[in-house]
């Protein structure tokens, strides 16, 4: 596979038509005439429609890829137009918002007028996925469809977990940019800066590097680790012997990395030195295990051996990484009982967490693809020494 | 009311308690036990939660609003320690991805363990809501239940569309913040540069002024106007005779501004003045009408009246400006039939758009809170000449 790194944006249209095929064989192997998707990530991955609409919830915008011929955009007439200069051909308006009729009969008559050979329609109503649209709304589609409407999401990340290489390409990318932008942090923050110093300053550093979005960086310290990592940056000071969490989701060409990078300010102690030794481990671990072949139980087993090997208090991630692509996250996860198939072109973060002690926690993480041959990293490997801040 | 900026962030508790007291006389009103939302905005409105983690879809977070008492959060386990820093104390949490029960029997219970007096739950199920969370668990919930699942959003759109004073100070200060950074465009932006370059430039404005988010952010330019305004920025390069429309919904301490502005590249047109000109006047005319006791309607009229006297051939956004807050947009919407009484802290946008040729679009807006005293702006006017940059 070539993983050159190409810095362009959109992808020509046969990327649209070799995915459709490869989904319209899913769809006919699921029996499903149709399905259709309302999310930001799903519409993009069918059509290549690159808007920050979607940041207003006001209007619903529904695609319908059947088993057979192009997909059908039923938008808001003030799509028209954008909708008209991605490879969609078909487009159906309405003027929006109506809340008495927010493109629901559109919808309805142009799923009617597909051919029906199962008599099911797949929508996203399962795992890792939401409708956006009006409950009400879909309560009504489903009550006036002579067709059954089930559960499309194990169909759609079948689709969605096996990467083409242009998105193998953008992943890459994006994480090349903020492997830089993290090599750069300890020339740029010093004690005394707050978190939100810190996240401003490497939120500069990758978009200086070319990202596009920059929709997730916590950034979150405390002493000898961190308490939580869902929420920051804070007004909090960074202080001697204080670990510094960095996090990100950062995109190119609508693509994610997800990985992280902890920093000591000052003098770091000798157990969160012995933490961070276990954990770099346990990454070389899970990502060795990232096999084809292999299952993401097989993966967290990898990692969880040495954690628990090394003591742990417990860990409220619930898992040991997941994949990644137009979303921050996607499935699989890394855990337990997940039971997932690890294939060729899956992309995937290998993200070991401790919690060595009440409230001190420590995660690593790196994004790979999984190549015929084995693992591949996208981003450029953590030191195994944890880089300092003075 | 005092508007002087505030640059705190995170309310006090008692604003919280407030909110919350408004909200239960509104449930017991409409007859709900309680609501449950699942949303970032509904979430952080009755917790002041502040998460980026909302940006990973894989696990659901639930709050419980009951008709008495405080909020009980079901949350994953991901999220205990950031909740418990919130004022919420009543905090339930599940190992998560868990998806054989993603929170499901928790919430279930939870809800069955509130006192039954009405014997409905409401939930995000209507207007500009989406719930998130997968449907399937939502199913599990309603047939688990033995309260009856209503709409909520006509509930909650009527706790959240009149603002609190800390609110409103917020939205001023992004206001305050976007207007500078628009001023400062021409000094920074020059015939030569692509329509990315513009958005970027813009962006930095906008942080180094101490915005937190900047998570909608168009740029998009076309000769003599636009011929739609929902994807861009692009690499198309400004050229002389084009109009250059940014729109941008940025944050400070999770409440949006949401307003636009337009700039003349090189020489523009006199019939770009005449619609220029003609859309100040329709955003006067909307802004006087936005007074306690009127309708969207009548703010809908007094724009549009000045419009189809100077002459359009159509509007695609399918209304004239809406209500903003936690979210770039927000009910009510400036529409015929929309039909909502403007109230006193209310804080809205006043959008007038011409398409005064096909594929030839301008649109103004500005944002408004409403006071007894009738509308007072929150962005600093636009000028009367279209700026021009060169």
């Amino acid at each position: 596979m070539n993983l050159n790194l190409k810095r362009e944006r959109g992808f020509p249209e046969k990327e649209f038509e070799s995915r459709l095929s490869r989904a319209q064989k899913i769809l006919y192997q699921n029996k499903l005439d149709a399905i259709f998707v309302t999310s930001k990530a799903n519409f993009r991955y069918f059509t290549g429609f690159d808007s920050q609409f979607w940041e207003s919830p006001t209007r619903p915008w529904f695609l319908v890829v059947p088993v057979e011929g192009k997909p059908i955009a039923v938008v808001p007439e003030i799509g028209k137009d954008a909708i008209g200069n991605t490879w969609i051909t078909n487009i159906k308006t309405w003027s929006a918002p109506n809340p008495n009729d927010d493109g629901i009969s559109l919808v309805l008559s142009t799923i009617k007028d597909l051919k029906k050979r199962f008599g099911k329609i797949g929508a996203e109503l399962g795992r890792e996925m939401s409708l956006r649209m009006p409950l009400v709304d879909y309560m009504k589609l489903t009550q006036n469809l002579d067709s059954e409407i089930v559960d499309a999401s194990p169909t759609i990340w079948e689709m969605r977990m096996i990467k083409t290489e242009g998105e193998i390409q953008r992943i890459k990318y994006i994480c090349s940019i903020v492997s830089e932008a993290y090599e750069e942090i300890p020339n740029k923050i010093s004690i005394g800066d707050s978190e939100r110093d810190a996240a401003r300053k490497l939120k500069k550093e990758i978009y200086e590097r070319g990202a596009d979005t920059v929709p997730f960086l916590p950034a979150i310290s405390g002493k000898d680790g961190v308490s939580q990592i869902v929420c920051g940056p804070s007004d909090r000071i960074l202080k001697n012997g204080d670990i510094l969490f960095f996090d990100t989701g950062s995109t190119y060409d609508g693509y994610f990395c997800d990985f992280d990078r902890n920093f000591g300010i000052g003098k770091i102690s000798d157990e969160v030195r012995r933490v961070h030794d276990t954990l770099w481990r346990a990454t070389e671990a899970g990502i060795a295990a990232a096999v084809p072949g292999a299952k993401t139980d097989d993966i967290w087993n990898s990692m969880n051996k040495i954690i628990e090997e090394s003591g742990t208090v417990g860990n409220s991630v619930g898992r040991l990484g997941h994949g990644v692509g137009l979303q921050l996250t996607e499935p699989p996860s890394h855990c337990q009982g997940d039971n997932t198939d690890i294939s060729e072109n899956m992309v995937l973060t290998i993200e070991p967490g401790i919690e060595y002690k009440k409230g001190k926690m420590i995660v690593h993480e790196e994004n790979i693809v999984v190549t015929r041959d084995g693992p591949s990293l996208l981003t450029k490997r953590a030191p195994r020494e944890m880089p300092v801040i003075r």
